[in-house]
This record gives C-alpha cells, structure tokens and sequence, in this order.
C-alpha cells in the first residue's frame, strides 16, 4: 500500500489514547443529553456540540499514522472501537485493518458492508490480500480476484497456497530485479525511472532470462562502488535465501542472527519467487513468544481484552477442563489416604506446601527448558546432562527449604517425625518437578507439539499429585 | 566490526550444532584413551588422531557466521564450549562475543587473558566496547580507553553514562550525515568516495554546521530522484527521532509501528549524536518477551542453561522462598478448620480442586492482563471494564465447571449439600481469581514495578490461601 512517511510522535501514544478516550466520554456524554431530552427544543443545540465533538476527533484521528490508530483501535472496548472507525478516512481503512490484531480486524470487518471492503481492499498488494483473503466475506474475494491482472492473480493464488507461517505466505512481491552484465550506471539509471523503490529495499536482486537468481547487490555496494563497474563485479553471489515452504520462524531466526532486512525467497529451481522483509520477521518473533506465554498458560490464541465473556470462554475452556480432571485426580490420591488424615488431621494443612512449592519449582525448571528450546538449545544429546542439572538444583533447594518447612512443622505439631516425612516428602517432591520439567516439554517436542502447550497445568498436576502422594504415604508408613 | 556477508546456510543450525558435539564427542574418545594408556606407544597414533578431530571441527568453525558459532557455544555445555572457544579464529572473538548472551560471555571472558580480551576488543565501535565494558576487568578497559583516539573515548563515556535499556545505551554512532544545500550528485560522490556504509544504513542524516539534524534523507529518494536536485528538496524533514534518555523498548515499538530501519537520536538541542538500528531493537523486542515469560515463573533473569548448580540456584531462590510463605500462609488458613476436617475428611480431599482451578483460571486472566500492558492496551480508564468482564467468565466457568465438580462430589460422598458447597465455593473462588488477576499486574504498574514480576506466584498465593478459606469456611458453617 502507499507509504506514509512515519512522524515524530510528539506525545506518546499512551498520551494519545488517552486523548481519544476523553474526547469519545465527551461525545458519549452529549449523546445521552441529547437521548433523554429527545422532542425538546435543546435538541439543536446539543447536536451542534456532538458534531463539534466528532469533529475534533476526526481531526485528531487524521493526525495520527495508521499504526498509530491500530494501536488505538486494539484498546478501545468494542461501542468505542467502532465509533472511531466510522470517524476513519475511507481511503486509510485498508492500511489500518493490515496493522489491527486478527481478532480486533474481525470485529472492524464484521462492522463494514462488502461495498466498504472492496473499496478497502483496492490498493492492496497481493500479498496483503492474500493475508486477509481468509477473513473477508466470500463473493467480496471473488469481486476482487477478478479486478486484479492476471500476474497479481496467480500471486495472490501462489500466497494462499502455502499454510499460515510459511515463508511462502510470508514473502511479498515488491521485488526490484537487474541484470547481471549492466554497468552499475545502467543500474542507477533504471532505478530512476522507477520513480518510487519498495520500502525495505536493501538490496537489488540479480536474475538471469529465466529469472533464476544469480546474487544480491546490496544498495550500499551500489552507492560505494565506481559506476563503470558491472554488476557481476560487485554482486554477492551467495546470498542467504529461503525457500516457500521452509518454517517462517526459522527464516525470522535467520533474519535475528544475520541481521538482514530483506532476503530473496526461490522455488526448488532457484528461480526467485519472492522477498521477505525484516517487519514481517519482526511480527512473527514477537507472536511466537506470545504464543508462548500464551500456551504456558493454557490459552489457545491471542485474545482481544475486550472480546465479549462467550469468547473468552471459548479461549479458556480447553485447559481449564483438562485441569479439571487433573485436579480431580489429585484429590483422589488424597481420598486413598482420608483415614491417615483422619487420624492424623496436621497432614491435611501441610500437604498443600509440598504440593505448591514443587510446583513452582517445577514451573521454574520448565520455563527454562521451553525457551532453550524455542532458541534451538537444546539438543537430545544433552537430555541426560539437563536432568542431572535439574536434579542437582532440586535436591538442594528441597534439602534447604524442605529444611526450613520441616522445623516450622516441628514447631508447630511438637513431633520431630512429622517434620522428618516433611522435608523428605518436599526433597522427593522437588526432584519429581526437575526430572518432569525437563521430561514434558521435550515428550511434547517429539509428538511434534509445541513445547510450550499447556506446560503449566502439566507440571502442576504432576506436582500435586505426586507431592500428595510421596507426603501421604510417607506419613502413613512412618507415622501412623 | 567488519561485516561478514551471510551466506546460505546449506543446512539447518540444529544439524550444524549435531555435527560439532558428534566431532567433540569423537575429540573426548581419542583423549580418554590418550590418558589411559600413558606412557604407552600407542601415544604418538592417538595423539595424531586426536589432532585430525580437532583439525575437522576447526575447519567445520571456519565456515560458520559468527553468529552461528555463538549459537553453538549457547547450546554446549561449559567444557565443550570451552574446547570450541579454544579453536575459534582469534580474530573472530570480537564478533562472537558480541553475539552470546550474558551469562554465556562471562563463561568464555573467564576463560581469556587479557592480552585475548584485548585483541578481542581492539577492532570494537565505541558502542560495542559500551557494552561489553562492565564484564571486561578494570585493567583491561583502562588499556582500551587508552588506545583510543578523543572521539571514541568521548563516544564510550557517553554510552557508559546511561542505564541499561535507555536509547543512549543502545545508540551506535555509525552515521553518515550530509549537508542539505548540496545536490544529490554530489551526495553520490561523496558516498563513493567513503568506500564503505555502515550496516543498516537506509537513510542519510541531514545536519546543519552545528550537528543539528534538518531531517533525513532516505537512500531510496537519494537513488530514484533527479541527481541536480538539492538535499534539501528530497529530504524528510520531520523524521521519527529519539532522545538518549528515552526508553529503548518504547523506541523498539516505535520501529516495529512504523517499519524503521535506522532512526536518528538527538540531544535537547536537536543535535545528531547517534542512531539506532533494528538489529539492536529486535534484540530488545525478543529480551523483553523473554524477561515477561521468566518473569512470570519467578526466574530473576536469563539463565544458561548449563550453568552451575549454584549459579542456578541464586536466579531460582528469591520466588520460592516468597512462594514457601505463601504456601506456609495457605496451610495455616487449613489450620484454622481443623476441627470441621477431623469430622467430615472428605474436605481434605476437596479443598485441592477449589484452590488449584482457581490457579488455573487466575493464571490465564493475569497472562492476558501482563500482555495486554505490555503492548500498552490497557489504560487506567477502562480497569473497571476488564474486571467487569473477566468478573463475567469467572462466573460462567464457576457455574459451569463448579456444577461439573459439585455433582462429582455428590455422587462420591453422597451427599448432596456437600456438592453444592463445592459448587459455590468454586463459583465464589473463580470470581476472586478473575479479580486478583486484573488487579495483581494493575497494582504493580502504579508501584513502578514490572506487572509479570512473580505474577504467577502470587496469584496462585491469593487462589490457594482463599479457595481454601472459602470452601472450608462454607463447609463449616453449612455441613457441621
């Protein structure tokens, strides 16, 4: 799309949002005067101020970059969110529904008719359209389709073809292609004539006839090097490139290491098919650690904060209900031991210690091990190693504040026993956190699952479980 | 320091990290034997075999971007990395240790001399020496700043005198600026003349004859407009630019909003004093994800994952120790109904379920809550409408999953007034969740502190102490 020169903010946009929210309570506020005295003759009066009003925050809006109004869009509540998108600019609503959240776009989309979509959707580039191609309503896909040139087509096409984090659904088409036997003048002549370069433009791509790449020539070689020279001379002839269907998250990993800002993407024949750019790398490393923390927590997906409670619930669910059970199991280990409890009550009020702490414990050693493997550190040659690490650290930390808890037991029960089982119960209970720690997340990787997934709640359950278990029966062997 | 071209990589990271520990591995195998049989004859075979291994795995180092080597040696544990540090190009340490984390840098820092650290730091800019400075001995940066001409010991204090994370700490100082009232021909001969670019170099910095920054001009302008044309026609001249004392995670948002490349950093006088570049603020994007996952676990900072017991002890202690008096807390709120358990034991084996969904259910809203915050969503204004609403999915999923476990407790005990104190006790639970967790992160902001500091620990603090209090409160006053 059309690129805005991005401005200096003069204020932050924390500063901003605050500024269209009081403009819209504002608004808001004329708006039920002027309900509640609807038929009287105040009603001009009021509706001028609420023009005034709406006016100010269209002017407001029109200031602010597309980003910026994205961003502002993702922290409204719903009522709020779509009175600043009908105060939108028509001709922005295309590059404001690229910016937005998929959820946040749902709800903007859902609020427009196929007339403003289309209108939206005109100056998208293939590739952008091929990013919301899913979202949008059938026959306005079809309309558009058929108003693009047969090349824009197949791109289109080509894009949608590949599964969502491909590089092939991640790569744009803004490519500027050279020839290998021209002088660097000729280059900088057609460069020219181009009028405009694509953003992120940091290198020319070097094809042959058959539009195999031959090599990059990076735009600073191109400024730094005498004109007569040609471009064979000054090209690299070893570019880092992808292919379409390698992982879009290796490529960002690529971009991080290497420092690049654009790369070529071939097909299988090394003809180029293809660019990738550093802001879509940058997009998908910070939605691969949401994801993250997203799925140690057991939720599916990114979740708009003001989605309604229905959605919400839907997001949840899932591991709420597996905990569910694993919590219910815990409880029947507890139900094998109610006589010990019974005759022995202290047992009940000190099991949710050795519980809890191995869960954090544990917690602690699989966040470790999920984002060593979210960085390609982890190996299955070093598996072995890991644990023993993990167990090392599990033992003294039980032996220590399996200590600690063990006196204050002492201390509070008079029974020097109890607090033997205790700090042996959490010494037993913390290594089964180390050895599990490392254990679920590299099980999950082998199922070729997300290491992350649902982490938290399997640690805990474990830990519960188990720490109500190795405390109980200790307690029933050596006390009763 | 010197740019090395990235090249393709022929195969992926994983499988160039499989084939150093398989040449290690092969390396530790000729010299247990070497050792064994000392003295023998077999010395002089072993000992060329021995010298063939490590010949291989310096030629396999040879060929790999310095970044892939820094990868390798984060994945090794500290005796190989040690024997692959070893074998690594002297030249080529500079780079790499640029590249590894904090805690793998000090491993190999400990494993130099001076006069290594020195030749190391030698080829350095003044921002990388800024880095690296407080992990380098006192003598060694004395020596360095020493070597340096005015400019670069000048450049290196002011990058010292700012903290960690602001953009003075983060700026480089490779600029290439330019003056406005000369034509764009001029302005290519003057880059040709320069030889070299500094990476990420997008745009040219416009100054007038005091170093005030007059705008930016981008090198594709430079490149597709009219070479007679002056500087100060094509330029940019309110461009995105950032102050030495700001945030740096702000400006790494202010780059991913608005796609940058490099972005100027001026002083109150408007004058240029560095840039900023996306390499450094992917970094910082991918740090602060990283600090909110370990964050969330209690884990103070990033840990390598081979390090030390003890190392891996002192980042793991502080959390658990406050989550021992959480738990201690939880346990005496048991305390308190020992009577009513020592009368109906199944309480015992209940009250687990109540306290550890509502973790669960406490965990997901606080996760949300911390990610919302951290993409600046949430504004104090609309507090009361996130608590409305995850008041809202508490109590659904209360009804739902506490009806769900209230009828499991009634056909277990048999007793239906115990079902349905568990159903309100989980109801009531959840409810309290949904609160602590909106306003756990809330509290800490408005104390100036990170909101995912310990989130998880101390929302699992409030669902267990409470769960419990609720359900056995509730047991004891309607089942006894």
């Amino acid at each position: 799309m059309t690129e805005v020169e991005a401005k200096k903010p003069q204020e932050s946009l924390q500063n901003r949002l605050a500024q269209v929210v009081e403009l819209l309570h504002r608004h808001k506020l004329v708006e039920d005067l002027t309900h509640r005295q609807e038929g009287q003759h105040h009603d001009r009066v009021e509706s001028l101020v609420h023009r005034q009003n709406l006016a100010e925050l269209q002017r407001k809006l029109d200031e602010l970059h597309s980003a910026d109004v994205a961003h502002i869009l993702e922290a409204l509540p719903l009522d709020d969110r779509l009175t600043v998108w009908q105060l939108v600019k028509v001709e922005r609503d295309g590059d404001i529904l690229l910016e937005v959240s998929d959820a946040v776009r749902e709800t903007l989309l859902a609020d427009m008719d196929d007339h403003e979509i289309l209108a939206a959707a005109r100056d998208m580039d293939a590739d952008e359209l091929a990013d919301l191609a899913s979202e949008l309503p059938r026959d306005v896909v079809h309309e558009l389709m058929e108003s693009l040139d047969a090349q824009q087509r197949e791109r289109v096409r080509s894009a949608l073809s590949y599964e969502e984090g491909q590089v092939g659904a991640l790569m744009d088409f803004e490519m500027v292609t050279i020839r290998e036997d021209v002088s660097l003048e000729v280059v900088l002549r057609y460069l020219r004539r181009l009028k405009e370069l694509p953003g992120h433009t940091d290198k020319l791509f070097v094809v042959d006839y058959d539009g195999v790449l031959k090599g990059v020539l990076p735009v600073k070689r191109l400024l730094v090097n005498d004109p007569e020279k040609l471009v064979s001379e000054v090209m690299a002839t070893d570019p880092v490139s992808f292919h379409p269907d390698e992982d879009g998250y290796d490529a960002a990993q690529a971009f991080e290491r290497y420092d690049l800002i654009s790369s070529p993407v071939v097909d299988k024949n090394g003809k180029l098919i293809g660019r990738l750019t550093i802001d879509e790398m940058v997009d998908l490393i910070r939605e691969e650690s949401e994801s993250e923390v997203l799925n140690m927590a057991g939720l599916r997906e990114e979740e708009d904060i003001f989605a309604s409670v229905w959605k919400s619930l839907r997001n949840r669910w899932a591991w709420l209900a597996i905990n569910l059970v694993t919590a219910f199991m815990a409880s029947r280990v507890i139900g094998l031991f109610e006589d010990s409890i019974e005759k022995l009550v202290a047992l009940a009020a000190l099991m949710p210690i050795v519980a809890g702490i191995g869960g954090n414990s544990g917690n602690q050693t699989i966040t470790m091990i999920v984002r060593a493997m979210a960085l390609d550190q982890v190996s299955t040659g070093n598996t072995s190693r890991l644990i023993r690490k993990e167990l090392g650290v599990g033992l003294v930390n039980g032996i220590v504040w399996g200590g600690v808890i063990g006196v204050v037991a002492y201390l509070l029960y008079d029974s020097w026993s109890l607090g033997v089982v205790m700090t042996a119960a959490m010494v037993l209970n913390l290594l089964l956190a180390a050895l599990m720690g490392v254990l679920i997340p590299m099980t999950l990787v082998r199922m070729g699952r997300d290491p992350a997934l649902g982490a938290s709640v399997m640690i805990t359950a474990v830990t519960d479980s188990g720490g109500f278990f190795i405390f109980l029966g200790l307690a029933s062997l050596f006390l009763l």
